[in-house]
């Protein structure tokens, strides 16, 4: 008998109408003999509703009260889950975080997990029972709730995944798998029938909304083979699986738009070893991301310093960025956020130096400044001004071939 | 320096506004000295769109997944309230049911609390942090997690005031306290400053929605003293005491009216023993609390026997007493909902048996027919026809002479 862990994502779970037909899914799946676990997010708007509620308190909620009060939403919508898999003649039991307990660390918003018990799992499906697992939440050593980032339901359900040696982890979302590119930002894009892990983390990790990067790579650690579908539109998915099993007929996989990114400057610097380090440490220490980091040629001895981070950390790490541009008696510090980051991915991109080549001619030839570039194994990103995101996106995608001329043709 | 248990339900905390307001209320009394454990119910109408939402997916939910449901309200409110004690410079930690823990048997909807450790809220409010309880919810010795019944926040914080010997246990609500009578129903209603536990239990048990009865079951057994008072209107309120510290003037201390009454009737039964209990022995089993039994005389060897449960289980009970019936060869099972109960409640009430008498006499003089009596030492009961409830309220509360003659007098 297969076991495979099913995660439906908020807009799956939108409705109660939603829920019922997830429910109906799941139960032809058990009659056909696979065994089953559900994730669930919260319902389409209410991890939004709960935000706001904080909002409407203060801009810096206390993270522990935070993770408490977000939880809620995903507890809710598993129960609501567990409540019509029985009404429709099904057993079922919904878990929490702390019922798990899948054991976090303490960086609450973002905790990380350190452990997963399966005994309880196991015995509630061995005895009948369809175990339904409130996504995105954990619990800390010190027993406070922790959740593990916004979209951290996919990676509730590769950690079950993996900890259950399951036979593939299922994501059910509103798009029938991954795409070339945005197709609301770029019409022509193209589906996706299968990835590698490596290329998807990228896709991910750059704003393609489908997939957590964080469960992508714990897929890709414990080599959990991942389907992404559609929960009401079953006949595209896209699989991501190893590197060695995809057949590139491409090098470049896909155009992604990330828009969540800021970047602050410190303007005249010391330019002296350790000087890096003493600024991006305290922002490493309050588990904000730094993303893409550029010094400039140092002049007299000082140098300015300009790196990229999530905008939802920019107040934070704005605040501490202060303190430490006083301690090193920087000029000024600069924050903005009408910034985007386009990106081409693929295997080998390293190897085929026109690529970068390519990429800059076609945002030329749009008149879009690059602003920053980083490069890494399967993948070239630019930071560019926020106005001209949509038309690099579609102008690059075209530059790479990867354009369709029919409605529904696939990548392959 | 005094410790006390505050308890804030859900028409205290029904927006953020209401939450600042609780909030900067527990900060004064944390200036003034005051060691504070705040208990708080779900946001007003929480727990009703929640029930709402797992009616419309079916009428007899897995009561398991229902209680997980449901205590997401007071998860989410404790938090936000956490949140907001932050926001103001008070140091605040959430905790719920499962992180206390606070420890129940497995009756889902109507949980017992077996357990309350206080390590963990010493510790908390030892080093400086305000304890935010979401009441209503325990976990049960397997893990799953549980509610006390609607209004079990009461019971919640009586039972943290018991285990930590609090000072007291503040009940916080959207009246000022208890009254002779409903006010909406009976306008010369009066208030009352002190009341014996013994007389609030009945008025609790009775209708009185001030108190949830299991709160004040729980504080007369620990001797916690209670008070009752409006979180927005400080003047008045209710303490409710040690009977023998109760001075009484009337020996009724007032008059209330149970709506969430039924009664099922079984037809030709039997007239044999045992038989009563192998008809209510399955509703103790399910825990439906059945509250006054009739058996007719016998006539041939039958009898017929009729009880009332709280609206509430009527579904319920009617399917149990549906099978028990065919067992037994009843000839029918009759059930109705349009009753309710009128109840007089006061110390001495056996001990002054003209007092049944001019209770009986002031509904006779309203032309309302008596459907099933009973007593106890502090109370009288009578049910009668839905329709008449208000009046009947009004008739027993004149007729008792517990009307005002002005605005705002006391009974005292």
């Amino acid at each position: 008998m297969s076991l495979i862990v099913k995660k439906y994502g908020g807009t799956s779970v939108a409705s109660l109408d939603h829920i019922r037909r997830v429910a109906c899914s799941v139960a032809s799946a058990r009659d056909n003999g696979e065994q089953v676990i559900i994730v669930v997010s919260a319902m389409g708007g209410e991890t939004d509703r709960l935000l706001q509620l904080s909002a409407e308190i203060t801009p810096i909620p206390s993270e522990r009260e935070q993770d408490a009060l977000l939880s809620t939403g995903e507890q809710a919508c598993a129960a609501l889950m567990a409540i019509t898999l029985e009404s429709i003649g099904q057993r079922a039991k919904s878990f929490t975080g702390i019922q798990l307990p899948l054991v976090t660390d303490n960086k609450h918003t973002k905790a990380r997990i350190l452990e997963l018990p399966t005994d309880l799992l196991r015995k509630t499906f061995e005895t009948g029972f369809i175990p339904v697992i409130a996504g995105f939440q954990g619990v800390s050593e010190d027993g406070s709730i922790t959740t593990l980032g916004r979209g951290g339901s996919d990676t509730t359900a590769v950690a079950l995944a993996a900890a259950l040696k399951a036979d593939c982890c299922e994501i059910y979302t509103d798009v029938d798998g991954v795409y070339t590119a945005d197709p609301n930002v770029c019409p022509r894009a193209r589906h996706i029938n299968i990835i590698s892990y490596p290329e998807m983390l990228e896709l991910a990790g750059l704003g393609a909304k489908v997939m957590h990067v964080r469960a992508v790579e714990l897929a890709q650690k414990y080599q959990v083979p991942l389907v992404v579908k559609s929960s009401f539109n079953g006949e595209r998915q896209t699989w991501i699986i190893n590197e060695e099993d995809v057949m590139e007929n491409y090098i470049i996989k896909g155009v992604t738009l990330e828009k969540n990114v800021s970047k602050i400057s410190l303007i005249r610097i010391p330019d002296r070893p350790g000087i890096a380090y003493k600024i991006l440490s305290p922002l490493a220490d309050a588990a904000i991301n730094v993303d893409m980091i550029i010094q400039n040629v140092s002049i007299d001895g000082y140098t300015d310093l300009t790196f990229t981070i999530p905008t939802t950390d920019l107040n934070k790490a704005t605040d501490l960025i202060n303190q430490v541009a006083r301690e090193i008696d920087a000029l000024e510090v600069q924050a903005a956020n009408n910034i985007v980051k386009i990106s081409a991915v693929g295997i080998g991109i390293k190897t085929n130096p026109g690529v970068a080549a390519q990429m800059f001619k076609a945002l030329a030839a749009e008149n879009i400044n690059i602003e920053m570039i980083s490069t890494s194994e399967y993948r070239i990103s630019c930071v560019i001004e926020e106005k001209y995101g949509e038309l690099a996106v579609r102008a690059v995608h075209h530059s790479f071939g990867l354009d369709h001329n029919k409605e529904t043709s696939d990548q392959e």
